[in-house]
């Protein structure tokens, strides 16, 4: 029987300013990407996420990202090695001591937004992810856009490497996704990704934009909860996918 | 053969800022309070002042703070206790990550600045940052100012306390120390200091500034390193403690 | 014909955080007090919000709070007076740079949160506001809430004052507010605020919550905008006041 | 008789932390660029910088930067055209008030570190900092390295452009500056530096290090102020150009 994971970045309030719908992510998905306070997340709103993970019965994961909370995270950073892993050590910490208060502990790692896009290709902002990730903790996993050059390093240094589809992304026929800057590059028609999610689950394989079908590796499956849309979106697809015999459940 | 132990704050420097002379004062402490990025100290910074601590032989302790860069945590924040305790927490999570990085742990947590003047009397922060540290690890003891209600409260939750007195501060024949507001509250006079904390660490009692003798309980002996004058300072206490006999060692 | 002006918070956004529906307030207020960025308000958010500003023909006044992003400027911090009048000049200067941008300028000052509450009382911090806000320009009006020692420090620096009161707050016999802390504090009744609004722009009159008739001076009332009710209570006491005749506009 | 100004970087202190010896430099330059917050300087350092440059007699320049305390501004930052526009206008506002509050105002802009490289080649940046600019006043100068695209912008803009060299820096035969990764980039020898900025500033000539003697436009010498060699050599540069016969005085 097939089994899938379904991820979502939560915990992106900070202070006073409140970010997409956690409570109802929670009922969705089955591992959270739970910021870290450098993008996005004040220590209260991560204390309070990784509780509802707890009673939610969801695995946390660590959403780390560049120091940038006006960018939220979704600029590159010309940072150094060095800094970029103590930034992500510092945040993992941070996330631990939280998620432990909580009762629980990180069981993976996401890089987040710019830093998520630049280790695909970035040689030494990818080593810096996983120098500190090994530092941190050997045994916790990586979860990536598969082909990153994050998941070379991180395999070459003995961490585990996750790879994620992203339900609502158009593929090109080698595997990658549409880019955001072409028509069609995001999936709009909930019953459409649906039945490509659980044909991913069940068979391995997608339908490139050209037809083609693809052989992809999913550990998990990326959701979105900062709108009312993406919620429903992912409350279908996990329907959906429980409807097909597909189980939802983390990785970890 | 009496035994004391010497603190003093260290990686309060910030990106391309510089504080205080560390590697000096890893030469005469045997307890370093490391800042852990709120009120001072990026995360390059903490991780290579646990490596220093480390190859020192010194211990690594948690100096927390209120979120303040821009006032150095000398400035007291009414933040609520939820707010407080989940700074402490992520504060301690993210020192802890980079400690162990560097072969160590947290031994021992001392708030910094107007955290550590408020829990003398402010009843919610020191809850707070009781609840905080029992939280992250209840075998965690608390460093402060003998007297404060955070030390009521930490036995109350069953924290080990440790009490410090200061080197270069002058006594009120209550045990308080003088305001610097008045005259004489700072001690300048390295001979007469040192005299003071062999004494202090011999035989438990301090000369207060009208002459009377007090029993104080002190666990540990604050001095600086943020100017040469404080280091040379600290280093003559140091040397003064052991050629006396004093054994100069942490108490962790 | 009776004048009277209706403010309200706007650019409190961050980021990619959003906060408040200030195209909605735009709609019915004519003094709009936009967030300097130090407890809100990103530069681009600023932009578009004078922009949005001088579209909707709204007058633009200065929301300078204290620096504390994590704390939206709710929490008082124990700054020093050069501290605080510099963070305000500093505030004042950056929004009138984009206020410029857009076609205006600033046309009052109005502190924000735990700073407004501050210099009710708080001496050194009453008189740092108005030193700074003088120093930048000392035409330019504060609004305060009536009574406040920052009105007395700012008359005897000859800044003129304005007073405000606010439509959803209940008031106590001596014309100050009832403490948010006891029941009855905050007004839901729309029609009965609307109908104490138009008395109180009519006849400069309220009754307190044991019935008796204050005689209340008011340059402005204050209604809210982070709500979808505090939006329709704003529109409720505009369309409220115009057909009672009054004349809703900026006293700038 | 030949003209030339001296600039350096002042008021790069934040909080507790120094940077540099502010108060010697004013004694050498004829023009101080003045952090804004961003990369550093609080409100408070850039009031008193602000002051000394006064009661100095030296021109105030914006030293704006990317946002980011935490690098120092030297980390490029992948921000949007508007985000940088609207961030540079912002800190061009508050230090014009606190400038004003001192009693002078800026004179000209010169971007900072990250910023002032990247706009010698990124069209997008080099806009975003020309569009802010002339929205804040169309009359400022920028001071850029001459070749610097945000030159050519600028002048299509209707900006005046500045031109500085480098006291400590070697130049290739094309009048570019040697790269800090080559051996030889940067320049010790006091008495040939003042000899090549002598030579500059009588006759517009400089000797690259293959001997050539290239023509330079200069307005402006940078000279440093944050280490005590720094400072020394900026001091022989000024004597040296005096003795020369060279009149130190800013453009503007």
């Amino acid at each position: 029987m097939p089994i899938i994971d379904l991820n979502s970045d939560v915990g992106e309030s900070f202070g006073s300013w409140t970010m997409g719908d956690d409570a109802a992510v929670f009922r969705h998905v089955s591992s959270a990407n739970v910021a870290c306070g450098f993008h996005a997340g004040d220590p209260s709103t991560i204390a309070q996420t990784c509780r509802d993970a707890v009673a939610a019965g969801v695995t946390i994961g660590a959403h780390v990202g560049y120091r940038d909370l006006a960018g939220f995270g979704r600029r590159f950073i010309d940072c150094s090695a060095t800094e970029l892993a103590d930034d992500v050590l510092y945040q993992l910490g941070a996330l631990q001591a939280l998620a432990g208060a909580a009762g629980s502990e990180i069981k993976y790692v996401k890089p987040h937004g710019a830093l998520y896009n630049a280790i695909v290709h970035h040689e030494v902002h990818a080593q810096a992810v996983v120098d500190a990730v090994h530092a941190f903790s050997p045994g916790l996993p990586l979860l990536l856009l598969p082909g990153a050059v994050a998941g070379n390093k991180a395999e070459a240094r003995g961490l585990r490497v996750l790879s994620e589809a992203f339900a609502d992304r158009a593929y090109n026929p080698d595997g990658t996704l549409v880019s955001r800057r072409e028509d069609g590059a995001v999936l709009h028609d909930t019953a459409l990704i649906t039945k490509n999610m659980v044909r991913l689950a069940s068979e391995g394989k997608i339908v490139a934009r050209d037809g083609s079908v693809l052989n992809i590796r999913a550990d998990s499956i990326c959701v979105h909860g900062d709108t009312p849309g993406a919620v429903a979106m992912a409350a279908a697809v996990r329907a959906g996918l429980e409807a097909a015999g597909v189980t939802v459940r983390s990785f970890a």
